[in-house]
């Protein structure tokens, strides 16, 4: 992107459908087709740069870039300084006078070209990468430990031996046609978009692989000549806080990939960001400003330049940039721009920052919020009385914020293998690479000894909303025998640790965490999301505790307040039990008089935490053998319990026993066969909200049958419970509003909506179940082919997690019409996990439902995702 | 219904619509209405009659019947004699000079009016009727055996003592006022509607309870009256072979009860059934002549005037009749005349012979077929052979044509439990009634020792197209100890027995059976229903000998092969465990090439039987779960044969467990994870219509992919299909044609139809599957609710039985539609076990399907429901 004003070495880009003709055609027809508008474009900027691609005398050295429309890890990034050979490096040399520059260039492209392009990087993370090999030998028998102190001589050495290695393994020469070189780099951005990791991340966000990458060509400039050269890269404002405050980092005498691979720590942009990471760092002001000097003190004029232009560059894209610079002999370039990368509470932070700074309308605010990101702002921070108590192992940069504590393991395989059993994990690491992805995805945090706050780790981390530290240089990582040593305590994997990705620190041990605290811009953005949306929002809550911590995250109501779980504690599972293994309706009723009082209780609770809003309960709905005991003990305290043999115990139990238990015995098929456990519940139910009135309490009881896929059943449903209803109000000499709807979760009830909702009052979607049966999946048994599927492309989502629009959908959009078509003022919302999934809320939205219903902690993503979908409108 | 020149009695009808208002409103409120219309009506009756209900010197009596549009079972039927009291009993003896009618009517009515009115007769039927034990004590001290050997002094004694008993059972005087009589036995008859046989019977008979019943009130005539007097059913052709020949029974100085109860045998009405009977009876003609004359001998003139009756009212109705005429002194009645029920052979020859008499058309002749009871005919009769070698214990009336054979039971409650048992039952009464109804309709036959043609246990049967033997007199049937003696044999409950229905032959133990033949109407009819029918009718067949049956029965292709049994036989099922216990593709093909050459000769003898027509085979569909073994036994031999442990099959076994297989890892889950699958069968269905193509047999072969849900997962095993199709063409040097299609059984596939039609070449529904997800019911699990909900009217029938037009039927309706408008071409047809049941199968033509495809013993009925749908449109 090339701005009035902002100076950007001159390049061209081939555009992304050639991606996908690449993978239709192949590598040599495409190559065939491309090659005369390449050659146009190169020589377009050859004449702005006056230099020649190619040429040995006045050459022209140019990078190759992915340009995706984001940007994914494991993808191919970068490859610089392509045009060079062995007569070239001679001719740039005696061009810039700097051979140390001509050959260190030459070397790093070699070494770059040949891992990415001619494939010489292991696959295996843990074999030696052949060129680090050769360079750890240059160094030893030179004497040295930085790269930066070799010499011309040396890197010559390198490059020779760079090229014996290619040779060696690929058994071809390093191409020295700067055309080659070219065709080669291009061609491996284009292969990069398949690969795995890249597939995985895509997976992850949702990105379609139809979407393909562009590659970006454009001319060297060169951070590398000396220490009036730099590279670096900036923010315009804080991307782990939001803070509006320019920052960034840059390393001298390198070029680009120093600054983000994490080996040499670099140095501040800014003064104040210095001095913030001196204090940090434990380093006095002295030794800051004599050996790491921010650029605003060490190249006051470069700095100047910079931070007019990232002003102008975010006043243009009324967004935070995340940009790239070379300083090349004293001049400066701008490399890229971009929408910075930023964790949730930036996000939140940046796009109020913006709305009040009048850079963006309350519209665009909203629709700058990835409302999944929302997430992280909601969890557990460190309890502050833990804290005082915990032990600090030493402290590391603040790279994303948050609050983790966990097992250390030290691999990603590790991370997934102890993750999958149920283990937390921190993973800790010298510094992570793309291939550490899968293990970052699961980790509750990562720990890395080296990088800055731009290093891979921090960039991935902020990325998916993980806590993270790094360059936590104290840290001494021993990956053969997986102990790490901090400061003299040596920890092993398994071992516990914490860390706070917003100070740095990290602890020993586990320590206590606590709810987040939602107030200022948060508080703000919710208020200005509430404006916008037409879809309530409610919770999916089966206790006073949930359905408290949901009304704190805004929530108006209850969608789905399931009884079952309140059948399993103490007492009452016995009841439940006797209930279910009774013989007849009377031996029923005993058993369920017992449980009557207890689960009137929870509903008083439940009822007065939503005082004023609508609460959904839905009656008894599991398989009745979840019920029951399986184990001989069990099954003996009920023999003795109901003074029967256990012999008869387990006759019961073994008749619950079902095929396809999720399409069985349960929901409304439960109450029409013992319409005694309605009438219970409905008398809990209504019974609680009558005590709550007399106290001054108003409530609106909503009574959901479950499971329901023929009028009929839900009539049958209904009567009992009005009857059961009216015989209370008798009995109790008062009376409370109530409806009495449905789950829409078996497909023949979405196709037979408009017989349902003559009776129905409203309609919630039980889209977990509704997509089981929809598509014949049971969630139990999918893994065997779910994984298969996604990689094979047949499912692009799990659509567990994702609402499958087209069939699923089809179903609620069906229903909706349907039911309204006969009763118009149908309420109609969705109780099922996709509830809190934005672009299933969306879709809520435009099917015209009055609200969603989600787990708690989902709520403020719902809220945005309902007035995202209201403005997309 | 009054007919011109027909003597009917006076009367009127109240309609089925007050039946409905009856059950809304309640009795008391229903009597206050209709008060002043009902007595209107009577007044009219009244004035034609010449005489007055409830008048003392010159009274009307009345009937009340049932007037359901269908007549049922359980039902009451009539109560004759309303309007008698102890004084009209004097008066009407005074005008007729005959105190033995009148005290005789009288008896009966009490007795009738107490019985079904004033619910004396007892629920339990093993226990005594107080009035049968009246009757009985009366008879026993008066030293008589049969009810017209009492005089009128017993008669009034039992009128006394039978209003005692009433008085002391229901604490209430027997009603005195005539229309307290007749509200009694109107709100009797409402009543009836809803008792429990009569549900029994619509649900299995399809007939809404919303039809509800008429009520009949009529003017009594009396065949009570001496012997001038008589009363008898007639038929206008033989309801048991649909012979064009007028028959009936009769008894003189009778009232209609007593023909249809079976206590009494009747005589003949024609002198050729009089004489075929004696043949069967072993009656010599002389002896016939003297003790059993027929009608037509006994009453020439009165017999002419009801031949004449019979012919017209069968012109008029263009169908057999069935008729209930009463003779009162000497002068012919007729009280009711309907369609007459009849067996299957009887209604395909009473139709083809209409159809040849020029009485109906072609059309007509093929609504008149029930496609149901075509069942009837094409199921096995005696092998001759095996009957030479038959004892025949004795012989009874053919009264529903068939051959069963099975064990002996006595009631109803055990004819079910042992059905259910799995056992093969045939019910030996004395007579059957009402409360037999269920047992009836799980037994192979029915044996009555009582009872003639027109018995409750030969009407019924025929009804439900069972077969029958009634009236065999030489059975000594002694339910208390549950045996039956005849001739000297002894049987007892459990023992087989076998009986031919259209012989009435009963023979000692089992006989074989053999396949019926379908020849001359039936095959005539085929042809007929050929000539109109649109949609076609194909089989499911596994096998060459079930694709030769259904051939025989006129099947034009195969909808449905299943490949999953072809696996369990011999070495194959061992190769199966071996692929499907492999740990990787390479191992899986081993395995599936042992079992390639034994699949290509099983498709090979299925396309040969199907030779010109097409041939669909779906692949692998259950999940593998079901092959492997899971006994240890069969576990060690696997693990023997694969050279691995015990415990590793173990484990392989068990992670194949699932949850709920129904909704796991099968259909084309199964193909899209293990591609070698789909190619092995590909190559066994098409290398087998290569070898049959060089024999010159033609084959079109269609491929089809089970479970479908999502586009994509079609297209990838039709890529794999397609793919093998082309190597094998390659190696054979030669090709064929063949289709590549889906089973639509998951609801997403129908709601995403217009996608997956864009690869499919045809759609087969899967109705069973198809029902279960719709409905969110497992097949194997609804034992717990099902009989409930049918029950409860949740349900009127079995949605696994009848198709959910509603629900299951919208998504095949919209499945095609969408399907079809991405390729008009596509071809649709469904092959569950709705496709041979006749209302689903006219559904299956209204939505424009090409074919239905059903078990072979379906398949006649398939073709006539097909016919019938193309009429009917």
């Amino acid at each position: 992107m090339n701005l009035i004003g902002v100076p950007v070495p001159p390049g061209f880009t081939i555009t992304t459908d050639v991606c996908n003709e690449y993978y239709r055609i192949g590598k040599e027809k495409m190559v065939e087709l491309l090659q005369d508008d390449v050659k146009k474009a190169v020589a377009h900027v050859e004449m702005l740069m006056n230099s020649k691609f190619g040429d040995v005398e006045n050459p022209l050295l140019v990078s190759v870039r992915s340009g995706a429309r984001a940007s994914m890890p494991g993808m191919m990034d970068t490859i610089l300084n392509l045009g060079l050979n062995d007569d070239v490096v001679e001719g740039l040399t005696r061009k810039t006078g700097n051979p140390r520059f001509a050959w260190d260039s030459y070397r790093r492209f070699v070494q770059m070209y040949g891992d990415v392009v001619l494939g010489m990087k292991p696959e295996n993370k843990e074999d030696i990468d052949p060129f680090e090999e050769i360079i750890e030998d240059v160094k030893k028998a030179k004497g040295v430990k930085l790269d930066n102190e070799l010499e011309v001589e040396d890197l010559k050495e390198l490059v020779k031996r760079f090229k014996a290695a290619v040779k060696k393994q690929t058994g071809k020469d390093f191409p020295t046609c700067a055309y080659d070189q070219l065709w080669g780099a291009i061609c491996a951005v284009f292969d990069s978009w398949m690969n795995e990791r890249a597939i995985l991340y895509r997976k992850m966000e949702g990105i379609p692989a139809e979407w393909g990458t562009a590659v970006n060509v454009q001319a060297m400039v060169f951070g590398n000549m000396g220490d009036t050269s730099a590279t670096g890269v900036c923010f315009s404002r804080d991307a782990a806080t939001g803070e509006d405050l320019f920052n960034g980092e840059y390393l001298i005498n390198a070029q680009g990939e120093d600054v983000v691979a994490g080996i040499r720590t670099p140095q501040q942009i800014t003064k104040i960001g210095s001095q913030r990471w001196a204090e940090l760092a434990g380093v006095s002001e002295a030794d800051r400003v004599a050996k790491y000097p921010s650029m605003e003190e060490a190249m006051p004029e470069i700095y100047k330049e910079l931070d007019e232009i990232q002003t102008r560059l975010e006043n243009h894209y009324h967004d935070m940039q995340d940009m790239e610079f070379t300083v090349q002999d004293g001049k400066l370039w701008f490399l890229q721009t971009r929408n910075g990368k930023r964790t949730g509470s930036a996000m939140v932070k940046i796009a109020m920052d913006l709305l009040r700074q009048g850079m963006i309308d309350e519209k665009t605010a909203i629709k700058r919020i990835d409302a999944n990101k929302l997430d992280e702002l909601l969890h557990p921070i460190f309890d502050k009385e833990a804290l005082k108590k915990a032990k600090v192992l030493t402290r590391g940069l603040p790279a994303s914020p948050g609050a983790a504590t966990g097992q250390i393991v030290f691999f990603a395989d590790d991370a997934a293998e102890w993750h999958a059993k149920g283990h937390h994990v921190v993973m800790v690491r010298l510094e992570t690479s793309p291939e550490d992805l899968a293990g970052m995805a699961v980790a509750e945090g990562i720990l890395t000894a080296r990088g800055g706050m731009t290093s891979h780790a921090a960039v991935v981390a902020r990325g998916m909303g993980k806590c993270c530290v790094s360059g936590a240089g104290a840290l001494n990582v021993d990956y053969k025998n997986r102990t790490v040593e901090i400061d003299g305590v040596k920890l092993k994997e398994g071992d516990y640790i914490s860390i706070n990705g917003s100070t740095g620190e990290v602890y020993e041990g586990e320590v206590h965490t606590k709810a987040a605290e939602l107030s200022g811009d948060f508080a703000d953005l919710m208020t200005l999301a509430d404006k916008y949306a037409r879809l309530k929002v409610r919770t999916n809550a089966d206790t006073p505790h949930d359905a408290q911590s949901a009304r704190n995250f805004g929530a108006v109501g209850i969608g789905l307040c399931r009884t079952e779980h309140m059948f399993f504690e103490g007492e009452k599972i016995k009841a439940m039990r006797e209930m279910i293994l009774a013989e007849n309706a009377e031996d029923r009723k005993k058993a369920l008089a017992k449980i009557l009082p207890y689960q009137q209780d929870d509903f008083k609770g439940i009822l007065r935490v939503m005082a004023g809003y609508p609460v959904t309960v839905r009656l008894l709905d599991p398989p009745l053998h979840e019920f029951v005991p399986h184990d001989e003990k069990g099954q003996q305290e009920m023999a003795e319990a109901m003074g029967v043999s256990l012999a008869y115990i387990r006759q019961r139990v073994e008749a619950l026993h079902e095929q396809n238990p999720m399409l069985g015995h349960r929901g409304c098929r439960l109450g029409n066969t013992y319409p005694e456990i309605t009438q219970m519940q409905t008398r809990a139910i209504l019974g609680a909200a009558l005590d709550l009135k007399k106290e001054g309490v108003e409530t609106h009881p909503e009574i959901m049958v479950p499971l329901t896929g023929i009028l009929y059943e839900f009539k049958e449903q209904e009567t009992v419970i009005r009857a059961e209803a009216e015989a209370l109000f008798a009995e109790r000499g008062d009376r409370i509003d109530f409806l009495v709807g449905t789950m829409i979760e078996v497909p023949r009830a979405a196709l037979t909506a408009d017989r349902i909702a003559t009776s129905a009052e409203f309609f919630s979607f039980g889209t977990n179940d509704l997509t089981q049966m929809t598509f014949g999946y049971s969630r139990d048994d999918i893994a065997s082919f779910l994984p298969i599927y996604l990689h094979k492309k047949i499912l692009k989502v799990d659509p567990f997690q994702v609402l499958d629009q087209k069939g699923v959908g089809s179903l609620i959009r069906m229903a909706t019409e349907k039911g309204r078509s006969v009763r118009p003022t149908l309420k109609c919302g969705i109780c099922g996990e996709h509830g809190g999934e934005p672009s299933s809320v969306k879709f809520c939205h435009k099917v015209g439902l009055d609200y969603v219903s989600c787990s708690p902690f989902r709520v403020p993503i719902a809220r945005v995702a309902a007035a995202q979908a209201a403005i997309e409108e």
